[in-house]
């Protein structure tokens, strides 16, 4: 094992094993390159965390900030766990667990299609307030209202807002608890994993805000460009009403404490790479840990459902169940790997052929969206250090 | 209100109401910067008409003209007559309706498929003759005798000829009477629409002949480059069989007296901005008005089936049942819009969010074929328009 | 007719039909204009052979060689007649004809998802051995414990290696023969078909090895740039366990004297341009042969099932059942016709519309990979020809 606490201050300092210095290498030359960059890398491999480094100017080794849509893949645990505990089946419908769901014609459209961004119910015409989002069974009635905007499954679009109340209410529905009670009790709190589905008081000293990105002038006209129309499909999923979304996702976002607060599961997770990494962790198990989801029910989470050109990202995406894929766009992983990025770059997956559990938290967030091309090389540079140790 | 006439005849004339005025500077700025270029367009807003304009040397405020494609639409306010009546269900085999539909292995196919491109059924070897298109039930005695060229709905590609065909032999069967009849009794007669499918020769005087696309060299180039082999799929689709499509479609085009006496409707419908726009109008309605279609039926109607790479057209296209929707390459309206485009430049829908209904007919026929950008952008404004208003 | 053997030794021998003469013009400018390129070309009009060329340094007419996927289509004739003699369904489970296939959630795969490269079951995480590809009921054995990489059905990619032990396990479960044996005994021996899955010894001495492409040092950076991640998809779906695949399959491939005897079906036959010209034109038949396969069991075969963006290709490719149908990438024949390409630039098709049997082998092999824009182009111009005489 190899450690160290530099001199340069511009280098990362923290944990790397034996065989993974290219990482470190790697990390360091993204740092002398841009001093604005700061990030926080951890990797286990089976079970044994081989690399955990910080670097840069906005994030120590102890910060937590807001990972937004990597939210998901910490939420997806939970789901996992109760598809493992029978609580429900993927093929059935989601009125089945949800009667009121069944209205304006949904009554058949299964929870798979839900968890796969397959059910076309992206949003609703006059938008989420906060407070809907923050107590997410009112948005959940409203959605339940609310009629698609495809024919189920005719095609899969980012619901990138909605699918946290998907799988909010049907905890709730399932459970008679909350998504995020489910998630510290049975998950965080036992294992002290640095991520929480509501960030209490007590670690907000912990917190760096989300810093916006600092666009070239051509990256700015670019963003700019493609900003979607307040009448089209992207705004709604976005729930975008007035003008344009905050790159923070303003008072949505996780720099409002309120949000941070609740955890509400599509975005406002909040924690570290270590913390991200854990969670994975967890899930695969490891020589003294047993694996949180069995063979089995990764497989049925992890199972790619929906491919192609997003109806609403307009870019090619891949979903399992609530997780995203690798893809010839985002390679994030091996073929077994499943995961989710965030808005601002951050990646974070599990990859059973490689034993590996996997987090990346950058700041301040990062172009072009979504995972970070600088995370994604880390983990290539992670899975080429294993297979050369095996 | 403002209405205008004048002195300057190459900008626009007609009617534009106080809130709407950059809809007619951005049209003047078009008829002015192209001489050869005349257009028809016209809003109705919450049931009244807000914008109602022409200019250019070849269309004048009562003309009316071949809109091609854009046909389809008003032909689905009959389809969308009889779902709400309870002639059919979408998911209901056709043969359900037509028995001979069933040979060939097509018994399970369904309404839906058909009428969201997704059949596979786009023509028949030896191509329809003009003669079979007039009397479109000898066309579909022809298309029951055929085999599908892809497994239906494996994917979706553009009937561009054959969906009127069903349209019109489903009518038939469902209701005994043709869809001609039933758009003019139901449709436009009681409310003086300015469209027609099936042209009286009362109308012929204020008939203007489609005049082809002026390409320059360079898209002269492009076009022939992109046409297609007549043993293509693209061939069999637009029912070509000797050689090049003509711009104008030739024998089977609006140009042709015998094709817009018969009102075919896929391609033959003949009128003006003013009657399109009617048309989508009397489907939502209005504070003086009664929808002709109920918001449940609007629902039916305008969710999207079919997304994605066309396989006849090779491009991204969206369709509801018979409807085009707005797509990133073509944001004609709001993700709640409905409606259709025509090969010269035509763009006519109905928008349910800004309670909008819009007609636009432009000539000569305009490059690259489909929904004129010029349309598009007008419609645009409109929209603009309407929620600085609200 | 006309035949000639020319004293140049640079350009074509053979027999070109009258009307046919563009072909040899062409396939001789590209044999002139690259002193390295060899082909055989055949084409067979209702029965009769109108084009039989070779020409170039390293194939003469006798020559036979490896043509990689192109054996697909081969094999998909056997599949073929065994549709057309009841042996199966397509839309039944393949458990029902395989019990064992039925493990880790397969039990709903049809015989069409896994016969139209959508089972989602591109390979195995340890990678087939090459025994066990040569003795494919192994590989199968460990197929039917595979868990599918994705919801079958959800999408598909290219089961490049797996498509043929699913084919063989098939033929075996269904027949209790091997599908090289049914081929041998009931298509090409009692037509005298140069084309062998399965090269005898005695026939030896005619196989010329195939040789590797000749990349310029630009394509050479490309292919190397798109050099698949030993753990991505790609990877698992072309079997490649150690690095790179070898541009000629290495021992996989068809210079190992062992793969050629198996005759694998998936890449692994044997024979020149006329051999698999004589296979599609058997499926055909013509004036004196009854075809192999009946109209309506072309027709269950050659639809058009999966079409789009390929999820381990990373192109857009068009499949029918095992055959492959012409895109806009790949307009190798008319919208009915149906076919196979191989890694090398081989391409071989049946073509209903134009009664064309058409086989295209090039040495060594050609870039960018599957079929080979010359053969392509090649065939465009027989269909002209055929056109003009009819």
């Amino acid at each position: 094992m190899s450690s160290r606490n530099t001199a340069d201050d511009r280098l990362s300092i923290g944990l790397v094993e034996t065989g993974f210095e290219s990482v470190r290498n790697a990390l360091d030359a993204m740092l002398l390159s841009d001093p604005q960059f700061s990030a926080q890398v951890t990797a286990i491999w089976r079970g044994h965390t081989v690399v955990d480094l910080v670097g840069g100017p906005d994030l120590a080794e102890n910060s937590v900030t807001g990972v937004f849509s990597a939210t998901k893949g910490v939420a997806a645990a939970v789901i996992g766990l109760l598809l493992q505990r029978g609580f429900f089946e993927l093929d059935k419908p989601v009125a089945s667990y949800w009667p009121e769901f069944a209205a304006r014609d949904k009554a058949q459209i299964t929870v798979r299609q839900v968890l796969s961004h397959r059910a076309g119910l992206v949003g609703i015409d006059e938008r989420f307030a906060v407070d809907e989002l923050i107590d997410s069974s009112r948005a959940a009635a409203k959605l339940a209202e609310t009629a698609p905007q495809w024919q189920p499954g005719a095609t899969h679009g980012y619901h990138g807002i909605t699918i946290g109340i998907f799988m909010e209410e049907l905890t709730r529905r399932l459970t008679g608890r909350s998504l995020q009670e489910i998630y510290e009790s049975e998950i965080r709190a036992p294992r002290g994993i640095d991520f929480y589905l509501g960030l209490p008081e007590s670690e907000e000293p912990r917190f760096r805000e989300v810093l916006p990105p600092a666009p070239s002038p051509t990256e700015a006209a670019e963003l700019s460009a493609r900003a979607p129309a307040t009448d089209s499909i992207q705004a709604l999923a976005f729930n975008v009403f007035h003008g344009e979304l905050a790159p923070t996702a303003g008072e949505m976002g996780p720099n409002n404490r309120r949000m941070r607060a609740s955890g509400f599961s599509s975005i406002n997770g909040i924690g570290s790479a270590r913390g991200l990494a854990g969670v994975y962790g967890a899930v695969l198990g490891g020589p003294n840990a047993k694996p949180l989801l069995s063979e089995d029910t990764i497989e049925q989470m992890s199972r790619e459902q929906s491919v192609g050109a997003d109806r609403v990202l307009v870019l090619p995406t891949s979903f399992a169940i609530v997780y995203m894929k690798p893809n010839p766009r985002l390679e994030f992983g091996s073929y077994r790997a499943f995961g989710h990025d965030g808005a601002g770059g951050v990646i974070a997956f599990a990859d059973p052929i490689h034993e590996l559990a996997f987090g990346y938290v950058p700041m301040p967030m990062q172009l072009p969206g979504g995972a970070d091309p600088k995370g994604v090389e880390l983990s290539r540079l992670v899975r080429a250090c294993i297979r050369r140790l095996r």
